[in-house]
């Protein structure tokens, strides 16, 4: 999406070989008319597949699935961070560890948003580690849900997320993949 | 906003005389076309104001302020919930008391997402206390930034934050106003 990727060269700042900081846009401020661009975008990748539910994690992946959502006419579920002992109701639940912030924490949906046979799309801001993205894959399956897409904003296509995600048969769309970075330089793949 | 107080009756349940649980549609599980309705009602309600930027906190605040933010033509900031210790730029930070959750905690916005002379449109899913809108007006005042709206999805008209907002001067716009609730049963205001 070369719109991002402009806006990536533009705005983003890379942090160090590893790190991206797009706070500017998506993590911090968003702009609500990119956000609707990539709603755009995730439409068009995935015109071919009827999904009945997309699936995010707060909070940095609401905002582009709830702008998909509404473009798909979709209800749109985000996994908390709560600690699932404050949930009082049955839910999943999956660990994620955050490469950006160097630590493990749980996410967890209550039972009642996803049901057997959800055609569910998921939807966040990168994919790194893909430790996100597969903690949300064990929450759908737990429910007895099936993911049939995985949108990413931005991929950093040097960490192995997407190559082990793909490898398992995960159908991965990423609007902008990052194949090398180092302090404020971002080359992205063709 | 009779469509809202209609999805609040069928989907929305009072746990008790104070508490009410949305998670269907606005706290957990996210409706996008209601989060669209609701923007078009924020916009007609303040079309005679010209903000220049929305402020919220993640996570419930995100869904309904993009969607506004799309249609005002204007960015979004949300306030996390992180330590601001974890934040090594400058910051502007304010303790909420959660009423929900009976406990304190402090959210921040780096300084650079607040300027001086911003005139700022407060969104958030609940008004009960006051206490978040409260600690976003506090953390826009750091910033030398101008509160101009405060636009809530649902009001606890029962509980003192509308009434103290309003004495102290902020315009507030809610789409729903409860007077009372018991187990089960909701009161709108007319």
């Amino acid at each position: 999406m070369e719109l991002l990727k402009k806006r990536i060269t533009k705005d983003g700042k890379a942090l160090s070989e590893n790190i991206l900081k797009v706070d500017s846009f998506l993590n911090h401020q968003i702009d609500p008319s990119l956000m609707d661009k990539i709603a755009d975008e995730f439409c068009g990748k995935f015109s071919g597949t009827a999904f009945n539910k997309i699936l995010t994690v707060e909070s940095s992946g609401i905002a582009p699935a709830v702008m998909t959502g509404l473009k798909m006419g979709i209800p749109v579920v985000f996994a908390k961070k709560a600690k699932p002992s404050t949930m009082n109701e049955e839910y999943y639940s999956a660990t994620v560890h955050s490469f950006t912030k160097q630590k493990n924490y749980e996410i967890s949906v209550l039972s009642k948003f996803i049901k057997k046979g959800d055609r569910i799309l998921i939807i966040d801001d990168f994919l790194a580690n893909g430790s996100a993205s597969r903690a949300l894959i064990a929450i759908a399956e737990q429910g007895g849900a099936k993911i049939d897409g995985i949108g990413i904003v931005i991929e950093k296509g040097f960490q192995n997320g997407g190559k082990l995600l793909r490898e398992l048969g995960y159908r991965i769309e990423s609007l902008a993949i990052i194949d090398e970075m180092s302090l404020n330089s971002i080359r992205f793949r063709d």
